[in-house]
């Protein structure tokens, strides 16, 4: 595992018409690039993730978010493929985002950041692949927001990949997923410690903000399900005698407190309300003539997994993708996978879908 | 209709083993009850309802909660029965709630309030029946913490009603619905002005209480679904220049806040805590041996009406009552209305379930 930033002094064209300059972006490299360049895997992460997809830095308990599928003999085998894990632009985690200096101004941009979406986010990326000499990937792998960046840039460069694998993700954010990511930004708009954005960095370091923790309470209802919830946590009680006090809390309700109060005091509110825009804009018909036209100019195999509970983007829109390509005769497979573990299940129930990603990375699926 | 206020000096001896008293009923009726006051009905709101469940006060362009099913000549006949709507203890529309003097002090209860259960509020509701003179009921119907309510009748006083009817609700509060529920827990909770329940009375008149909104904002995503959501709002958005700017915001977000800011001005902050605590607990088992002890003390004819698209109360949950009845030779009826309006559909698609109900008050179904 190697972790590097990269700098850019060219201006990125931002969709919104805007330029981010200077800018940078932290990434982490697994195994070794072979002579033609012909083994690598691109791998994006989903909204509160990390270019730390893999390994375990010194000192940590923790391995990267999708340790169990990266690494030496694992399914995306790092003894075959080299893996290029990147944070994306607007996040926390080491590319630029709102709380960086605003060049050549010492202050940070915080709400004068510009907005980004997922094109851009990719855009980037790609900058970051060709300062490294990679003109061609083998595939690009990502969940969620990742498995929006996989299939917008399917769309926007057709020859870049040859092959895509998208999970519990869609074609464009739906009203549904709109709505929970709105509690977030009310909550965080609305705390008064968020000062519209002037606060000042590491202020949420000891005692996180609450808005966030609130809208991340409502982002974990929408990575789990019903039934998981269920069979995680039933109606049981943290402490019995706690029934009948009003703040006695059940133990979904202390997963959901424990959770986000923690999440709250790592990441940076400003960075997730530009990640939540991100994922709220995405749409990969915007800037083609609609959603077909879009999805036509698709050259790669793409694999498309869904989640049967994934309760927050549910299977039948990355059907909706498999449909439109099959019709169109390109090269598509879908999966759903029957999981009980929601939206979270990319992240938890790798067992279930690990072997095909390895057929598709092979050319056996 | 007419509005009254019904007052009690007699203890209200509370699930949690604590007192209320003296306490008072805000409720409705409409019609007249006949000579042998077999034609009564009984109506329960939801979260944030009121008595007010049909007719229209001078002055309101808004009729009652529930005014397309009661009136004369509608499903629940006002020209036939006499109809009651209660509002809950614990709420904030004429009832005793947490902003109410703790007698005999001269303040109010604030988090000294007991914590109320659905039990509590039925048996505060059986007592102002008592005092009407009423020993008896033609029917008792609700819908979500409504049918709860019908329900938790049913078990705790078999011979009291003869029909139940029980709409988007359940047997017991899953996980899933406490989810939503604690976004809003937590948000008033950290909201500054709600200062640990020590507000003033119509603090929020004017400037409602944020935290109250965003909980309200969770609560409306569990009442609609991503179908309803889709065809009301789509991807539409309040201001296509807007697509770049961070808070631009698409017609569901609008939505949302629209409706929950008017709410957080209406709504009083610790009724609403106290009655979500009181939909937490919901549990027609507890008590009682099990599920199915308590089950099957019912003895009414119990009609059960789910919502395919309710993403709060599950159809499976309220098919499960009727399974169990079933099996235990007791008088149930299940229907899963076809409809995409999720959890609101029971206060929006009148049409879709109104034949049910006529039918069931006239022994016809």
């Amino acid at each position: 595992m190697k972790k590097q930033i990269a700098k850019f002094t060219k201006p990125l064209y931002l969709e919104s018409g805007r330029i981010l300059e200077p800018y940078q972006i932290a990434y982490e490299t697994y195994g070794k690039i072979n002579k033609d360049a012909s083994n690598v895997i691109l791998i994006c992460h989903a909204l509160s993730g990390s270019a730390h997809a893999a390994g375990v830095y010194e000192g940590d308990r923790k391995a990267g978010w999708w340790d169990g599928l990266i690494g030496d003999g694992k399914v995306i085998d790092t003894e075959k493929y080299f893996v290029i894990s990147t944070n994306v632009i607007g996040s926390c985690f080491g590319s630029t985002g709102p709380m960086d200096s605003d060049y050549p101004k010492q202050e940070p941009f915080r709400l004068r950041f510009p907005v980004l979406t997922i094109k851009d986010m990719i855009k980037a990326q790609k900058n970051l692949l060709s300062k490294l000499g990679i003109h061609h990937l083998h595939a690009i792998i990502g969940g969620s927001m990742g498995g929006m960046q996989a299939l917008q840039f399917a769309v926007d460069y057709p020859n870049f990949a040859d092959k895509i694998i998208s999970l519990a993700s869609t074609y464009a954010t739906q009203p549904w997923a709109i709505g929970f990511n709105k509690v977030a930004i009310e909550a965080i708009r609305r705390d008064p410690r968020f000062k519209d954005g002037q606060y000042e960095k590491d202020t949420f370091k000891e005692d996180g903000l609450d808005g966030l923790a609130i809208g991340r309470i409502a982002g974990h209802i929408s990575y789990l399900s019903p039934d998981s919830m269920n069979s995680k946590f039933g109606r049981n009680y943290v402490n019995n005698d706690g029934l009948f006090e009003l703040f006695g809390r059940y133990e979904v309700e202390r997963y959901m407190e424990y959770n986000t109060d923690n999440f709250s005091r790592i990441f940076d509110p400003l960075s997730y309300l530009y990640i939540v825009k991100a994922i709220n804009t995405f749409n990969l018909s915007r800037g083609y003539d609609s959603l077909h036209e879009a999805i036509l100019r698709i050259k790669a195999k793409v694999t498309l997994i869904s989640f049967s509970s994934d309760y927050l983007f549910f299977p039948k829109e990355m059907k909706h993708i498999d449909d439109m390509m099959k019709r169109n005769g390109q090269n598509s497979d879908y999966y759903e996978i029957d999981s009980r573990y929601g939206h979270d299940a990319f992240l938890v129930e790798l067992d279930k879908f690990s072997n095909i990603i390895k057929d598709k990375l092979n050319n056996k699926g």
